[in-house]
């Protein structure tokens, strides 16, 4: 037999994760926790364990695995791994799925252009049966600003500026990219804010991005802009931003409209105000979910190569976080 | 003084028009309509039009240009000429422009994804307070049919190839795109149908299309792909469709939904049954829409170049009507 994987998954089908891998690894044990990430079996089992495909761990499965040797996240963020307090030694994997990739783009695109056609404007309309002649206006009028160009962004990008906005990026370090104004580093962020209309985030959560996009950010970006006030779109992580601040930003006009697939609390509670403040789309955390058909053949392709002696793909920095 | 212009229009504002044509074109007469198409001056001023601006132009009107040359579109479409009993032996040239086709190309790509997305469900539960985690098909399982490959369906199939959709065309004589499956002539028109999940019109309006999208042409849509049945999004002429049809189709699930941008009669009339029929997103007859700033200069490089005997471009062909 081959080195044993532990599905450990909190709140999602474990199940479902397993029955995509075993036929991929089907010379290895596959043991799985249950939706609340406990595993009930033997401890014996528990260290014959090399890799765990982990998505909400819980700290005392992690402590049960001496023999580990690889942490799969089973998402693309790892704020997930990062929130337990001992973590053992060893590289921490993330998913960079060309899928995963798509079905963000597809909702950053879907979003910018939902606020700079006006959607929520013609929808209220429609509510009333109002046939009303306002035009959009076009979107080379119109600063998408992106903060997170990584493997997402980066394809979002792509297709906005195909589409004919302009589009400018921030980031931590230099990053450059055809058609794409690049800003970087603390002493430029607010320069960056200030041309963008339609604030795109799609933010590893870390320290240095937790409750990033307050108050004091949001009335930083353009106000003079095409669409009557800037637009907020997260899809990154909901612990990046402050939702009272969002509240309070759409109610006194700092924000003209909103897109937010995440959550400081997931579900979002029935009693936050977000509901049904004007300009606003709630989605269910569902911008870029991940398609255990799609992702179980990247990760049985990792750990073969792992025991080849090869390179681990997408190893994340421990010290940043992401 | 060099050869006059005639801006006619009905029921848009002549004004705005002229004003972006007279800067560039500063050595010549250019006269108005009023708003309802009448010209009220001489005729003996009329004598001297070479070239006629128009937008729903009256008969009255071109009956009374004896040295007419040039037909200038104010739109698109030509169907608003070629619905008068008399037209003169000149030609007739139609608009294509960059910011035209942009537009379009937006307004498609927003409605498809909004389909795609399950944006209308999650409309529905944001309404209701309820976080539902329902997942959108990707767009590599979604197939789009674009009837109508012109310059606009052109642009927008390029874009939603990128996006990852399947993406086929339907069109009169055999058109070629890279990544698009293309059928063309009435014996391909229903394989084409049976493999579209979102039929995108673009159609010009002629005798052939008037009334094309009816009942019969909506049952032989895809039923089981993966959004629950077929949408339809029409930003082509509302004549090309049966609107009574549209909404039995709606009702009894022969759609699941729709985008409408243009109507039957336009403004849709306060009482169709259109405005609140579930997944259906109504539009003002916006999705491309003229800009006067965009489109002046390519009118006025086209009266000079064809001065300097230069042939004219986007000549419509009266046998087809576009």
């Amino acid at each position: 037999m081959k080195p044993a994987l532990l599905v450990a998954t909190k709140g999602w089908d474990v199940e479902s994760w397993a029955r995509r891998i075993r036929p991929l690894l089907p010379d290895r044990p596959i043991l799985c926790t249950d939706r609340a990430g406990i595993y009930h079996g033997a401890d014996a089992d528990l260290a014959e364990i090399h890799y765990i495909l982990a998505w909400k761990p819980l700290q005392e499965t992690l402590d049960r695995l001496p023999s580990l040797r690889v942490i799969f996240s089973l998402g693309a963020g790892v704020d997930h791994i990062f929130a337990l307090t001992r973590l053992p030694d060893v590289p921490i994997v993330r998913i960079v799925d060309p899928d995963l990739t798509a079905r963000m783009t597809e909702y950053v695109v879907w979003q910018v252009l939902h606020h700079q056609r006006l959607g929520p404007a013609y929808s209220a309309h429609q509510r009333e049966r109002v046939w009303r002649d306002i035009d959009p206006p076009a979107a080379h009028q119109v600063s998408v600003g992106i903060m997170g160009l990584g493997v997402m962004g980066g394809s979002a990008a792509r297709i906005l500026v195909r589409l004919g906005f302009k589009v400018r990026s921030w980031t931590r370090s230099p990053k450059r990219m055809a058609g794409v104004e690049s800003f970087h580093g603390a002493e430029r962020f607010d320069a960056f804010l200030a041309g963008t209309d339609i604030l795109v985030a799609l933010l590893p959560l870390t320290p240095d991005t937790r409750g990033l996009i307050d108050l004091p950010l949001l009335r930083k970006l353009r106000r003079d802009g095409p669409l009557g006030g800037p637009i907020l779109i997260n899809a990154g992580r909901g612990g990046s931003h402050v939702e009272a601040d969002i509240v309070a930003a759409l109610r006194d006009g700092t924000l003209a409209g909103a897109s937010l697939d995440v959550f400081q609390t997931e579900p979002l509670p029935a009693d936050s105000p977000l509901w049904d403040l004007g300009n606003v789309v709630i989605t269910p955390h569902v911008a870029a979910v991940s398609d255990p058909v799609a992702l179980a053949g990247q990760i049985a392709g990792q750990i073969e190569a792992f025991e080849r002696g090869e390179k681990l793909k997408n190893r994340v920095d421990p010290r940043r976080g992401y």
